[in-house]
Protein backbone atom coordinates (compact mmCIF):
# COMPACT_ATOMS: atom_id res chain seq x y z
CA UNK A 1 0.00 0.00 0.00
CA UNK A 2 1.38 3.45 -0.79
CA UNK A 3 2.40 5.62 2.32
CA UNK A 4 -0.40 8.03 3.72
CA UNK A 5 -0.30 11.02 6.65
CA UNK A 6 -2.64 10.22 9.54
CA UNK A 7 -3.42 12.24 11.91
CA UNK A 8 -3.52 11.02 15.54
CA UNK A 9 -5.63 13.33 17.88
CA UNK A 10 -5.77 12.15 21.42
CA UNK A 11 -7.89 13.21 24.30
CA UNK A 12 -5.45 11.95 27.01
CA UNK A 13 -3.33 13.65 30.10
CA UNK A 14 -1.43 10.84 31.15
CA UNK A 15 0.84 8.71 28.64
CA UNK A 16 1.30 6.31 31.76
CA UNK A 17 -2.55 5.08 30.95
CA UNK A 18 -3.77 2.45 28.49
CA UNK A 19 -4.84 5.62 26.48
CA UNK A 20 -1.17 6.25 26.02
CA UNK A 21 -0.25 2.91 25.33
CA UNK A 22 -3.08 2.79 22.37
CA UNK A 23 -1.40 5.81 21.00
CA UNK A 24 1.68 4.18 21.10
CA UNK A 25 0.61 0.93 19.73
CA UNK A 26 -1.40 3.04 16.75
CA UNK A 27 2.21 5.13 16.35
CA UNK A 28 3.94 1.87 16.07
CA UNK A 29 1.53 -0.23 13.64
CA UNK A 30 1.05 2.87 11.34
CA UNK A 31 5.01 3.68 11.39
CA UNK A 32 5.98 -0.33 10.53
CA UNK A 33 3.09 -0.33 7.56
CA UNK A 34 5.20 2.98 6.08
CA UNK A 35 2.78 5.38 6.65
CA UNK A 36 3.74 8.94 8.09
CA UNK A 37 1.65 9.73 11.67
CA UNK A 38 1.46 13.00 13.09
CA UNK A 39 -0.02 13.21 16.80
CA UNK A 40 -2.14 16.15 18.42
CA UNK A 41 -1.88 15.38 22.13
CA UNK A 42 -4.13 18.54 23.25
CA UNK A 43 -3.70 17.62 26.43
CA UNK A 44 0.29 18.02 25.99
CA UNK A 45 -0.39 21.04 23.72
CA UNK A 46 -2.62 22.43 26.51
CA UNK A 47 -5.36 23.17 23.43
CA UNK A 48 -7.70 25.95 24.02
CA UNK A 49 -10.97 24.10 24.50
CA UNK A 50 -13.21 27.23 24.06
CA UNK A 51 -14.51 28.59 20.81
CA UNK A 52 -14.92 32.25 21.42
CA UNK A 53 -14.11 35.67 19.94
CA UNK A 54 -9.76 35.41 20.97
CA UNK A 55 -9.71 33.16 18.11
CA UNK A 56 -9.58 35.69 15.67
CA UNK A 57 -7.04 38.55 15.48
CA UNK A 58 -9.15 40.92 13.60
CA UNK A 59 -11.89 40.65 15.95
CA UNK A 60 -13.58 44.27 15.86
CA UNK A 61 -14.19 45.30 19.38
CA UNK A 62 -17.34 46.40 20.38
CA UNK A 63 -19.31 44.73 17.72
CA UNK A 64 -21.90 41.82 18.44
CA UNK A 65 -19.88 38.27 18.69
CA UNK A 66 -21.52 35.33 16.74
CA UNK A 67 -19.12 32.71 15.97
CA UNK A 68 -19.63 31.20 12.81
CA UNK A 69 -19.60 34.91 11.06
CA UNK A 70 -16.09 35.35 12.73
CA UNK A 71 -15.08 31.87 12.06
CA UNK A 72 -16.10 32.75 7.94
CA UNK A 73 -14.43 36.20 7.72
CA UNK A 74 -11.61 34.46 9.59
CA UNK A 75 -10.97 31.30 7.76
CA UNK A 76 -11.28 33.51 4.30
CA UNK A 77 -9.24 35.89 5.02
CA UNK A 78 -6.36 34.24 7.61
CA UNK A 79 -6.89 35.86 10.99
CA UNK A 80 -7.69 32.93 12.86
CA UNK A 81 -4.82 32.31 15.23
CA UNK A 82 -2.44 30.03 14.65
CA UNK A 83 -3.01 26.96 16.94
CA UNK A 84 -6.09 26.87 15.15
CA UNK A 85 -4.78 26.97 11.31
CA UNK A 86 -1.67 24.55 12.25
CA UNK A 87 -4.36 21.87 13.03
CA UNK A 88 -6.66 22.59 9.89
CA UNK A 89 -3.19 22.38 8.22
CA UNK A 90 -2.96 18.99 9.31
CA UNK A 91 -6.51 17.80 8.48
CA UNK A 92 -5.70 18.92 5.11
CA UNK A 93 -2.83 17.00 4.98
CA UNK A 94 -4.23 14.02 6.31
CA UNK A 95 -5.50 10.45 4.31
CA UNK A 96 -6.87 9.45 7.61
CA UNK A 97 -7.77 11.33 11.14
CA UNK A 98 -8.14 9.14 14.79
CA UNK A 99 -9.83 10.96 17.22
CA UNK A 100 -8.81 8.75 20.72
CA UNK A 101 -10.68 9.76 24.03
CA UNK A 102 -12.05 7.90 26.85
CA UNK A 103 -16.24 8.14 26.54
CA UNK A 104 -17.01 10.59 29.17
CA UNK A 105 -20.37 11.44 29.88
CA UNK A 106 -21.33 9.21 26.52
CA UNK A 107 -19.43 11.50 24.41
CA UNK A 108 -15.91 13.49 23.85
CA UNK A 109 -13.92 14.91 26.88
CA UNK A 110 -14.42 18.16 26.32
CA UNK A 111 -11.09 19.16 25.03
CA UNK A 112 -11.49 17.14 22.32
CA UNK A 113 -14.90 18.83 21.48
CA UNK A 114 -13.34 22.24 21.50
CA UNK A 115 -10.56 20.99 19.27
CA UNK A 116 -13.61 20.00 16.54
CA UNK A 117 -15.47 23.75 17.71
CA UNK A 118 -12.35 25.64 16.95
CA UNK A 119 -10.90 23.38 14.08
CA UNK A 120 -14.06 22.68 11.92
CA UNK A 121 -14.14 26.53 10.44
CA UNK A 122 -16.89 27.75 8.87
CA UNK A 123 -15.60 27.70 5.03
CA UNK A 124 -14.03 24.62 5.34
CA UNK A 125 -15.90 22.42 7.53
CA UNK A 126 -19.38 23.94 7.41
CA UNK A 127 -21.29 26.79 5.48
CA UNK A 128 -20.30 25.37 2.27
CA UNK A 129 -22.65 25.09 -0.79
CA UNK A 130 -25.84 27.29 0.46
CA UNK A 131 -26.46 28.53 -2.96
CA UNK A 132 -29.71 28.22 -4.67
CA UNK A 133 -32.33 26.48 -2.22
CA UNK A 134 -29.87 23.46 -1.79
CA UNK A 135 -29.14 22.91 2.10
CA UNK A 136 -25.09 22.86 1.37
CA UNK A 137 -22.39 20.34 0.79
CA UNK A 138 -22.31 18.33 3.72
CA UNK A 139 -23.22 14.94 4.93
CA UNK A 140 -21.09 12.82 2.20
CA UNK A 141 -19.51 16.05 0.54
CA UNK A 142 -17.86 18.51 1.67
CA UNK A 143 -14.42 19.67 2.00
CA UNK A 144 -13.10 16.11 3.27
CA UNK A 145 -14.31 13.74 0.66
CA UNK A 146 -11.94 11.27 -0.02
CA UNK A 147 -10.44 11.20 3.72
CA UNK A 148 -11.16 8.63 6.17
CA UNK A 149 -12.32 9.23 9.99
CA UNK A 150 -11.82 6.53 12.95
CA UNK A 151 -12.81 6.96 16.73
CA UNK A 152 -11.28 4.82 19.12
CA UNK A 153 -12.85 5.28 22.60
CA UNK A 154 -11.96 3.50 25.69
CA UNK A 155 -15.13 3.08 27.82
CA UNK A 156 -15.43 2.28 31.62
CA UNK A 157 -18.95 -0.31 31.39
CA UNK A 158 -19.39 -3.58 29.91
CA UNK A 159 -19.65 -4.36 26.00
CA UNK A 160 -23.40 -5.93 26.77
CA UNK A 161 -24.29 -1.99 28.37
CA UNK A 162 -23.47 -0.38 25.25
CA UNK A 163 -25.30 -2.96 22.81
CA UNK A 164 -28.87 -1.52 21.48
CA UNK A 165 -30.81 -3.16 23.63
CA UNK A 166 -28.01 -2.06 26.43
CA UNK A 167 -28.60 0.13 29.47
CA UNK A 168 -26.28 2.79 27.66
CA UNK A 169 -27.61 2.92 24.95
CA UNK A 170 -25.53 1.29 21.08
CA UNK A 171 -22.57 2.92 20.72
CA UNK A 172 -23.05 3.99 17.46
CA UNK A 173 -25.94 6.06 18.64
CA UNK A 174 -24.40 7.58 21.38
CA UNK A 175 -21.80 8.26 19.04
CA UNK A 176 -23.61 9.36 16.40
CA UNK A 177 -23.75 13.22 16.69
CA UNK A 178 -19.57 12.36 16.22
CA UNK A 179 -19.53 9.80 13.49
CA UNK A 180 -22.97 11.22 11.30
CA UNK A 181 -23.16 15.04 12.17
CA UNK A 182 -19.66 16.04 12.35
CA UNK A 183 -17.21 13.58 10.29
CA UNK A 184 -19.50 12.17 7.69
CA UNK A 185 -21.45 15.90 7.94
CA UNK A 186 -17.53 17.38 6.26
CA UNK A 187 -17.30 14.46 3.71
CA UNK A 188 -14.74 11.84 5.63
CA UNK A 189 -15.55 8.45 5.01
CA UNK A 190 -16.38 6.97 8.88
CA UNK A 191 -15.25 3.91 9.72
CA UNK A 192 -17.09 1.87 12.37
CA UNK A 193 -16.21 2.78 16.16
CA UNK A 194 -13.11 0.95 17.56
CA UNK A 195 -14.59 0.78 21.28
CA UNK A 196 -12.82 -0.71 24.18
CA UNK A 197 -14.78 -1.84 27.34
CA UNK A 198 -14.20 -2.42 31.02
CA UNK A 199 -10.64 -0.04 30.50
CA UNK A 200 -10.78 0.61 34.30
CA UNK A 201 -9.40 -3.18 34.62
CA UNK A 202 -8.04 -4.88 31.95
CA UNK A 203 -5.66 -7.20 32.79
CA UNK A 204 -2.23 -8.39 30.87
CA UNK A 205 -4.20 -10.67 29.14
CA UNK A 206 -7.19 -8.55 28.06
CA UNK A 207 -4.69 -5.86 27.15
CA UNK A 208 -3.17 -8.45 24.50
CA UNK A 209 -6.19 -9.53 23.33
CA UNK A 210 -7.44 -5.08 22.83
CA UNK A 211 -4.08 -4.24 21.55
CA UNK A 212 -4.31 -7.39 18.78
CA UNK A 213 -8.06 -6.39 17.71
CA UNK A 214 -6.64 -2.61 17.50
CA UNK A 215 -3.61 -3.39 15.35
CA UNK A 216 -5.79 -5.20 13.54
CA UNK A 217 -8.72 -2.30 12.88
CA UNK A 218 -5.54 0.08 11.96
CA UNK A 219 -3.87 -2.66 9.74
CA UNK A 220 -7.50 -2.32 7.47
CA UNK A 221 -7.85 1.78 8.20
CA UNK A 222 -7.70 1.93 4.35
CA UNK A 223 -9.60 -0.84 3.30
CA UNK A 224 -12.40 -1.13 5.84
CA UNK A 225 -15.87 -0.57 4.57
CA UNK A 226 -16.83 2.69 5.95
CA UNK A 227 -20.21 3.27 7.53
CA UNK A 228 -22.15 3.37 4.59
CA UNK A 229 -24.37 6.66 6.12
CA UNK A 230 -26.59 8.16 3.10
CA UNK A 231 -26.09 11.30 1.37
CA UNK A 232 -27.87 14.36 1.92
CA UNK A 233 -27.54 14.84 -2.21
CA UNK A 234 -28.29 10.92 -3.03
CA UNK A 235 -31.66 11.31 -3.50
CA UNK A 236 -32.95 9.60 -0.39
CA UNK A 237 -34.07 12.38 1.22
CA UNK A 238 -37.33 14.87 0.12
CA UNK A 239 -37.05 18.78 -0.16
CA UNK A 240 -37.30 19.35 2.96
CA UNK A 241 -34.31 16.55 3.91
CA UNK A 242 -36.95 14.33 5.29
CA UNK A 243 -35.89 10.40 4.62
CA UNK A 244 -38.44 9.34 1.60
CA UNK A 245 -40.67 7.20 2.62
CA UNK A 246 -39.72 3.25 2.62
CA UNK A 247 -36.25 4.05 1.73
CA UNK A 248 -35.13 2.66 5.34
CA UNK A 249 -36.34 -1.11 4.19
CA UNK A 250 -37.05 -2.50 8.39
CA UNK A 251 -33.92 -0.38 9.58
CA UNK A 252 -35.60 1.78 12.49
CA UNK A 253 -33.43 4.15 14.85
CA UNK A 254 -30.80 6.22 13.78
CA UNK A 255 -29.96 3.44 11.36
CA UNK A 256 -32.27 4.98 8.77
CA UNK A 257 -29.89 6.83 8.06
CA UNK A 258 -27.40 4.42 6.67
CA UNK A 259 -28.02 2.82 3.17
CA UNK A 260 -27.30 -0.88 4.64
CA UNK B 1 -46.70 27.02 43.72
CA UNK B 2 -43.87 27.06 46.82
CA UNK B 3 -40.59 29.37 45.23
CA UNK B 4 -37.87 27.13 43.69
CA UNK B 5 -34.65 27.51 43.29
CA UNK B 6 -33.59 27.20 39.65
CA UNK B 7 -30.14 27.07 38.32
CA UNK B 8 -29.40 28.25 34.89
CA UNK B 9 -26.41 27.19 33.29
CA UNK B 10 -25.48 29.29 30.09
CA UNK B 11 -22.88 28.75 27.29
CA UNK B 12 -22.93 31.64 25.19
CA UNK B 13 -19.99 34.48 25.34
CA UNK B 14 -22.86 36.94 23.34
CA UNK B 15 -25.15 39.21 26.08
CA UNK B 16 -27.12 40.73 23.03
CA UNK B 17 -28.10 37.73 21.08
CA UNK B 18 -31.11 35.24 21.03
CA UNK B 19 -28.96 33.00 23.26
CA UNK B 20 -28.65 36.44 25.64
CA UNK B 21 -32.49 37.32 25.26
CA UNK B 22 -33.46 33.82 26.16
CA UNK B 23 -31.27 33.92 29.26
CA UNK B 24 -33.00 37.23 30.22
CA UNK B 25 -36.53 35.69 29.53
CA UNK B 26 -36.35 32.67 31.68
CA UNK B 27 -34.96 34.73 34.65
CA UNK B 28 -37.79 37.31 34.52
CA UNK B 29 -40.20 34.66 33.79
CA UNK B 30 -39.18 32.62 36.96
CA UNK B 31 -38.84 35.13 39.08
CA UNK B 32 -42.00 36.63 38.76
CA UNK B 33 -43.86 33.41 39.35
CA UNK B 34 -41.80 33.40 42.63
CA UNK B 35 -38.69 31.70 42.21
CA UNK B 36 -35.01 31.92 42.57
CA UNK B 37 -32.48 31.87 39.75
CA UNK B 38 -29.09 31.18 40.08
CA UNK B 39 -27.12 31.70 36.72
CA UNK B 40 -23.77 30.07 36.00
CA UNK B 41 -22.99 32.36 32.65
CA UNK B 42 -20.01 30.42 31.79
CA UNK B 43 -18.05 32.23 29.44
CA UNK B 44 -18.18 35.50 31.42
CA UNK B 45 -16.88 33.54 34.61
CA UNK B 46 -14.13 32.50 31.69
CA UNK B 47 -15.15 28.56 33.04
CA UNK B 48 -12.30 26.11 33.04
CA UNK B 49 -13.27 23.26 30.03
CA UNK B 50 -10.29 21.04 30.67
CA UNK B 51 -10.48 18.53 33.36
CA UNK B 52 -7.53 17.62 34.44
CA UNK B 53 -4.74 17.39 37.61
CA UNK B 54 -5.12 20.93 37.80
CA UNK B 55 -8.41 20.48 39.48
CA UNK B 56 -7.40 19.47 42.92
CA UNK B 57 -5.69 20.44 45.27
CA UNK B 58 -3.67 17.70 46.56
CA UNK B 59 -2.96 15.62 43.38
CA UNK B 60 0.53 13.85 44.72
CA UNK B 61 3.38 15.03 42.18
CA UNK B 62 4.34 12.81 39.63
CA UNK B 63 1.69 9.95 40.34
CA UNK B 64 -0.03 8.07 37.40
CA UNK B 65 -3.33 10.28 36.51
CA UNK B 66 -6.56 8.73 36.60
CA UNK B 67 -9.82 11.91 36.51
CA UNK B 68 -11.83 9.57 38.15
CA UNK B 69 -9.90 8.35 40.90
CA UNK B 70 -8.54 11.92 41.89
CA UNK B 71 -12.28 12.90 41.60
CA UNK B 72 -13.38 10.38 43.67
CA UNK B 73 -11.10 11.75 46.13
CA UNK B 74 -11.16 14.88 45.80
CA UNK B 75 -14.81 15.01 46.52
CA UNK B 76 -14.84 13.15 49.32
CA UNK B 77 -11.70 14.70 51.06
CA UNK B 78 -12.43 18.26 49.86
CA UNK B 79 -9.60 19.03 47.60
CA UNK B 80 -11.86 20.27 44.52
CA UNK B 81 -10.67 23.89 43.13
CA UNK B 82 -13.46 26.40 44.44
CA UNK B 83 -15.04 26.26 40.97
CA UNK B 84 -15.68 22.95 40.74
CA UNK B 85 -17.02 23.22 44.31
CA UNK B 86 -19.10 26.58 43.68
CA UNK B 87 -20.63 24.50 41.18
CA UNK B 88 -21.68 21.61 42.79
CA UNK B 89 -23.22 23.88 45.89
CA UNK B 90 -25.08 25.51 43.35
CA UNK B 91 -26.58 21.95 41.61
CA UNK B 92 -27.36 20.76 45.34
CA UNK B 93 -29.31 23.78 46.30
CA UNK B 94 -31.32 23.63 42.73
CA UNK B 95 -34.83 22.09 42.58
CA UNK B 96 -34.68 22.39 39.03
CA UNK B 97 -31.58 22.90 36.48
CA UNK B 98 -31.61 24.17 33.07
CA UNK B 99 -29.22 23.98 30.56
CA UNK B 100 -28.62 26.40 27.86
CA UNK B 101 -26.62 26.49 24.83
CA UNK B 102 -26.70 26.40 20.89
CA UNK B 103 -26.01 23.26 19.14
CA UNK B 104 -22.07 23.16 18.22
CA UNK B 105 -22.02 19.42 16.21
CA UNK B 106 -25.05 18.23 17.40
CA UNK B 107 -24.07 18.83 21.21
CA UNK B 108 -23.18 20.93 23.78
CA UNK B 109 -20.24 23.84 23.40
CA UNK B 110 -16.94 22.49 24.68
CA UNK B 111 -17.43 25.10 27.61
CA UNK B 112 -20.66 23.14 28.51
CA UNK B 113 -19.13 19.41 27.95
CA UNK B 114 -16.23 20.77 30.51
CA UNK B 115 -18.61 21.99 32.77
CA UNK B 116 -20.27 18.23 33.78
CA UNK B 117 -16.80 16.68 33.06
CA UNK B 118 -15.82 18.77 36.21
CA UNK B 119 -18.80 19.21 38.09
CA UNK B 120 -20.25 15.64 38.09
CA UNK B 121 -17.25 14.03 40.41
CA UNK B 122 -16.88 10.56 41.38
CA UNK B 123 -19.14 9.99 44.59
CA UNK B 124 -21.80 12.80 43.73
CA UNK B 125 -22.55 12.20 40.07
CA UNK B 126 -21.53 8.78 39.37
CA UNK B 127 -19.35 5.95 41.34
CA UNK B 128 -22.48 5.40 43.78
CA UNK B 129 -23.43 1.91 44.97
CA UNK B 130 -21.50 -0.67 43.15
CA UNK B 131 -21.40 -3.07 46.01
CA UNK B 132 -22.46 -6.45 45.60
CA UNK B 133 -22.03 -6.63 41.88
CA UNK B 134 -24.82 -4.12 41.61
CA UNK B 135 -24.03 -1.64 38.19
CA UNK B 136 -24.67 1.29 40.16
CA UNK B 137 -27.50 3.75 41.49
CA UNK B 138 -27.78 5.24 38.72
CA UNK B 139 -30.65 5.94 35.69
CA UNK B 140 -33.13 7.12 37.46
CA UNK B 141 -31.49 6.46 40.96
CA UNK B 142 -28.46 8.74 42.31
CA UNK B 143 -28.36 12.29 44.12
CA UNK B 144 -30.08 13.85 42.16
CA UNK B 145 -33.45 12.36 42.59
CA UNK B 146 -36.18 14.79 42.66
CA UNK B 147 -34.91 17.70 40.91
CA UNK B 148 -35.71 18.36 37.40
CA UNK B 149 -33.56 19.58 33.90
CA UNK B 150 -34.15 20.92 30.93
CA UNK B 151 -32.23 21.53 27.99
CA UNK B 152 -32.62 24.54 25.83
CA UNK B 153 -30.81 24.70 22.41
CA UNK B 154 -30.57 27.36 19.40
CA UNK B 155 -29.79 25.29 16.69
CA UNK B 156 -29.37 26.85 12.80
CA UNK B 157 -30.89 24.32 11.22
CA UNK B 158 -34.92 23.69 10.28
CA UNK B 159 -37.12 21.81 12.38
CA UNK B 160 -37.83 19.75 9.36
CA UNK B 161 -33.84 18.39 9.53
CA UNK B 162 -34.60 17.24 13.47
CA UNK B 163 -37.30 15.27 12.96
CA UNK B 164 -36.63 11.55 13.18
CA UNK B 165 -36.96 11.26 9.57
CA UNK B 166 -34.65 14.11 9.33
CA UNK B 167 -31.13 14.36 7.97
CA UNK B 168 -29.41 15.50 11.01
CA UNK B 169 -31.42 12.86 13.13
CA UNK B 170 -33.61 13.48 15.56
CA UNK B 171 -32.97 16.23 18.39
CA UNK B 172 -34.09 13.77 21.09
CA UNK B 173 -31.50 10.91 19.95
CA UNK B 174 -28.74 13.57 19.48
CA UNK B 175 -28.72 14.98 22.88
CA UNK B 176 -29.52 11.14 24.13
CA UNK B 177 -25.66 11.09 25.83
CA UNK B 178 -26.76 14.39 27.65
CA UNK B 179 -30.42 13.99 28.35
CA UNK B 180 -30.36 10.13 29.21
CA UNK B 181 -26.64 9.75 29.64
CA UNK B 182 -25.93 12.48 31.79
CA UNK B 183 -28.80 13.82 33.46
CA UNK B 184 -30.96 11.03 34.08
CA UNK B 185 -27.74 9.12 34.43
CA UNK B 186 -27.43 11.44 38.27
CA UNK B 187 -31.31 11.02 39.20
CA UNK B 188 -32.65 13.83 37.64
CA UNK B 189 -36.08 13.75 35.82
CA UNK B 190 -35.82 15.10 32.07
CA UNK B 191 -38.09 17.27 30.22
CA UNK B 192 -38.27 17.00 26.69
CA UNK B 193 -35.37 19.17 25.32
CA UNK B 194 -36.92 22.63 24.14
CA UNK B 195 -35.28 23.31 20.73
CA UNK B 196 -35.47 26.78 18.70
CA UNK B 197 -34.57 26.34 14.97
CA UNK B 198 -33.58 28.21 12.66
CA UNK B 199 -32.13 30.31 15.26
CA UNK B 200 -29.86 32.37 12.77
CA UNK B 201 -32.20 34.74 11.30
CA UNK B 202 -35.45 34.59 13.56
CA UNK B 203 -37.48 37.60 12.44
CA UNK B 204 -39.48 40.06 15.02
CA UNK B 205 -42.32 38.00 14.89
CA UNK B 206 -40.76 34.66 14.65
CA UNK B 207 -39.24 35.30 17.97
CA UNK B 208 -42.41 36.19 19.55
CA UNK B 209 -43.55 33.49 18.78
CA UNK B 210 -40.52 31.24 20.16
CA UNK B 211 -40.30 33.65 23.18
CA UNK B 212 -43.98 32.92 23.90
CA UNK B 213 -43.35 28.97 23.43
CA UNK B 214 -40.35 28.92 25.43
CA UNK B 215 -42.39 31.25 28.80
CA UNK B 216 -44.72 28.61 28.24
CA UNK B 217 -42.25 25.47 28.86
CA UNK B 218 -40.72 27.67 32.14
CA UNK B 219 -44.20 28.24 33.53
CA UNK B 220 -44.34 24.36 33.03
CA UNK B 221 -40.91 23.70 34.71
CA UNK B 222 -42.57 22.02 37.68
CA UNK B 223 -45.68 20.47 36.34
CA UNK B 224 -44.65 18.75 32.80
CA UNK B 225 -43.97 14.96 32.69
CA UNK B 226 -40.50 14.09 32.60
CA UNK B 227 -39.06 11.57 29.82
CA UNK B 228 -40.36 8.32 31.20
CA UNK B 229 -37.04 6.92 30.95
CA UNK B 230 -36.73 3.19 32.50
CA UNK B 231 -34.80 2.56 35.54
CA UNK B 232 -31.98 1.03 35.62
CA UNK B 233 -33.07 -0.71 38.78
CA UNK B 234 -36.92 -0.96 37.79
CA UNK B 235 -36.85 -4.66 36.52
CA UNK B 236 -36.69 -3.65 32.79
CA UNK B 237 -32.99 -4.86 32.05
CA UNK B 238 -31.65 -8.27 32.62
CA UNK B 239 -28.47 -8.76 34.81
CA UNK B 240 -26.70 -7.49 32.09
CA UNK B 241 -28.15 -4.59 32.12
CA UNK B 242 -29.87 -5.38 28.62
CA UNK B 243 -33.72 -4.82 27.69
CA UNK B 244 -35.18 -7.83 28.37
CA UNK B 245 -37.04 -9.37 25.67
CA UNK B 246 -40.86 -7.62 24.37
CA UNK B 247 -40.57 -4.78 26.83
CA UNK B 248 -40.25 -2.02 24.53
CA UNK B 249 -43.40 -3.35 22.56
CA UNK B 250 -43.58 -1.57 19.58
CA UNK B 251 -40.80 0.98 20.45
CA UNK B 252 -37.54 1.40 18.20
CA UNK B 253 -34.18 2.97 18.74
CA UNK B 254 -33.03 4.69 21.65
CA UNK B 255 -36.76 5.27 22.23
CA UNK B 256 -36.19 1.69 23.43
CA UNK B 257 -35.10 3.02 26.66
CA UNK B 258 -38.36 4.93 27.51
CA UNK B 259 -41.48 3.63 29.17
CA UNK B 260 -44.12 5.10 27.30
Amino acid sequence: MPSKNILLVLAHSEPRSLNGALKDLAITTLTAAGHTVTVSDLYAMKWKAVADAGDFTDEPAGDRFYYARSSARGYKGGTQTADIVAEQKKLIAADAVILQFPLWWFSMPAIMKGWIDRVFAYGLAYGIGYEGGRYGTRYGEGSFVGKRALIVTTTGGQATHFTDRGVNGGIEDLLFPLTHGTLFYTGLDVLPVHAINGSNRLTDEQYAIESARYRERLTALFTDAPIPFRKQNGGDYDEALRLKPGVEGTATGLSIHRGD
